[in-house]
């Protein structure tokens, strides 16, 4: 697949995690050549937090991670990319109960510390034999000590990514330096309200399960939670954090405004990764609102704008065409008064009251709309109420991606 | 525009409806070769029923059929194409009310039975000379009796439309014989939810306002408001019913199950036609949902599946890809229980109790993804809601279309 005109020109500089050892192997999920079992093996002592889709049919992968967050420890993290496990039965189920029991069996603890996550084509059962391959090659690799890159493993995490995404973040906990890394997936089946389809973070730092879950709860909303690549929220989206303590800072018992800082950062910086890799993306697309009712019905709104296919094939086109985010913003149902509203593209004003400005300039606004980076700014005129989310355009990509995809 | 793969072969057989005079004219709303000024003149005593979209930015033209529904009686209708004057402040409304005075003017009647709609670019106030010389040269035609067909008229009102939507159905009432006839156009921003985009509806029967009020609301219920081109909601949604009582029969003054039957049948039929020229539309797509939790679970349910890009997109590359479905069942946030959960394409039965069933032969589906007409059942098994919407699929064409459409 070719590579987003959106993607960064390199790969980012990911520094070793203390307590985490990955590896890759080739489990054969689909007909490709190349790595599609993630293995990270993590320190005994690592705590975990987690969000899960809000989906109403969940993988059981997703079941697995929601019934063993709640013990706070992880030892071990497996990804395939491939296939989703998802609507898959009890024989999907019993693949995420044969992987996280060998996982368990293979270092020696117990079941509820493994953590499992699928992503691909959904509806066909995980082939527990591909499976049990894969993982031994993998295991196999971590005993010799052939352990896998950062770049390697957010690649081998990846379906129609067509750029691997990872990120990182340094700071300090009471004088003492920690790190933070993550990597993440897309590229479809991305839209807001969730956590994202696949994205995991890993740190040195010492922090308590309850305390990482409360920072990393908030970190998502702000980051995983607003972007949008087509409004479809997975069945499998996972966003799960490990922290391994080796940095030796005094344990974090309760949040802390540096680490959940940090942390923040780098979900914001892997979510719009995940954006900048939606299928068939060819310019990144920030939507502000503000001046709504409420926080809640400026993110509705925003959200409103950024899955409208409407408004997304607009932006592909160049088009500035208020038109269509008049349209969005009345659609999503919260409070706006039509004649105060004002529309803005990157940092020309071309609509206020209600109405297009006097004698409206198009051309720097179509200059704006030719660069790969696009802003939407929608003024309701009527609160306080502001967000922002980040999404994509709607292009021939999209559909040359989706209209063949499983077969 | 390459006319819609979904059109019926013939402009349909329609009749003339006593009591209603069309005519059309070129006002020049856009730089065309065609007609995109529509005038009906109504009898005397005409009623008057309809509903128009719920989004919270409605156009002038909205605006003002709202206002004067409640009064009952309607002597004309003006439909304008290629312009919405949608989201154009002051001078929208002041365009609104100048047409809606020069027709009153020339009809000697009060203003408020002039009912007006316009549909196109959104942003842009109607120009007044345009409207001005389109209406004069219609109303000059209604005066030498130079009539438009429904097949002009029909044609007149469409903007992105590939081929003119009308229908007709005839029942008795008390032993007359009534006919109604409608027109309406597409064919993007369509979503459900609403009243459609633009529809027409003229019936020579007696029919007291507030009962065809209540029979219209009933049939836009189970006929517009179940159809989804793009998920995206019109700020112009216009649905209007007129009754000239020209058929003599003794006038009804509450719902009379025949009529309403006949009525709900005609909306069904252009609510269908609307989707079957949706932007880009290769197949029609009908969506079932039982066993839902309520009659609204499924409907949301069903519009979930219907508005999912990536089941769109699916049915576009012929692909039984119940994987997405499941995802749209999940995304909807009503009740489902996954394992519980039945999907269907045509006849076959793909998936049941949340897994694919046993032996799955791909090809009797392969072959009825092949054609023009798709259905996708959904089976939730947990109670007795069922909801029906009908959709198409997301094409290359939807994207064509919609990525250069204001210039």
């Amino acid at each position: 697949m070719t590579r987003s005109p959106l993607a960064p020109a390199h790969f980012a500089l990911m520094p070793e995690i203390a307590g985490v050892r990955l590896a890759t192997a080739r489990a054969g999920y689909k007909a490709w050549e190349r790595a599609d079992l993630t293995l990270a093996e993590l320190a005994p002592g690592t705590t975990v937090a987690g969000l899960t889709t809000r989906s109403r049919c969940p993988s059981p992968d997703v079941e697995w991670c929601r019934a063993h967050l709640p013990q706070g420890h992880a030892r071990a993290l497996v990804v395939n990319a491939g296939n989703a496990n998802a609507f898959t039965g009890a024989q999907g189920a019993e693949a995420t109960r044969l992987v996280t029991a060998k996982m368990a069996a293979a270092l020696g603890c117990p079941k509820a510390e493994i953590f499992i996550a699928s992503t691909g084509v959904i509806g066909v059962p995980l082939p527990q034999d591909k499976a049990n391959a894969g993982l031994d090659a993998a295991l196999a690799k971590l005993r010799v000590g052939s352990l896998a890159t950062w770049e390697q493993a957010a690649t081998a995490i990846g379906t129609t990514d067509t750029f691997p995404k990872a990120a990182s973040v340094t700071t300090t906990i009471n004088g003492h330096a920690i790190t933070i890394a993550g990597i993440a997936k897309g590229s479809g089946m991305i839209a807001p309200d969730m956590a994202t389809m696949l994205a995991f973070v890993f740190t040195d730092a010492a922090v308590s399960a309850p305390a990482l879950q409360a920072m990393l709860a908030r970190a998502n909303a702000v980051s995983f939670n607003c972007v949008t690549v087509d409004g479809d929220t997975s069945t499998s989206d996972t966003l799960l954090a490990f922290a391994t303590g080796a940095a030796g800072n005094p344990p974090l018992t309760a949040p802390d405004p540096a680490f959940e800082a940090a942390l923040t950062d780098l979900c914001r910086d892997l979510a719009q990764q995940i954006v900048r890799d939606g299928e068939g993306a060819e310019k990144f697309v920030t939507i502000t609102v503000e001046g709504a009712e409420s926080e809640r019905a400026a993110a509705v709104i925003a959200r409103s704008i950024a899955n409208s296919p409407l408004v997304k094939t607009a932006v592909a086109g160049g088009d500035a065409n208020w038109g269509r985010v008049v349209m969005a913003v009345g659609k999503a149902g919260e409070a706006a008064d039509r004649d105060r509203l004002s529309i803005r593209f990157g940092d020309t004003v071309v609509a206020r009251d209600g109405a297009v400005v006097p004698g409206y300039d198009e051309a720097p606004v179509a200059a704006h709309l030719a660069g790969g980076e696009v802003a939407i700014g929608v003024d309701l005129g009527i609160g306080e109420g502001r967000a922002t989310v980040w999404t994509c355009d709607l292009t021939h990509g999209y559909i040359s991606i989706n209209a063949d995809y499983r077969s």
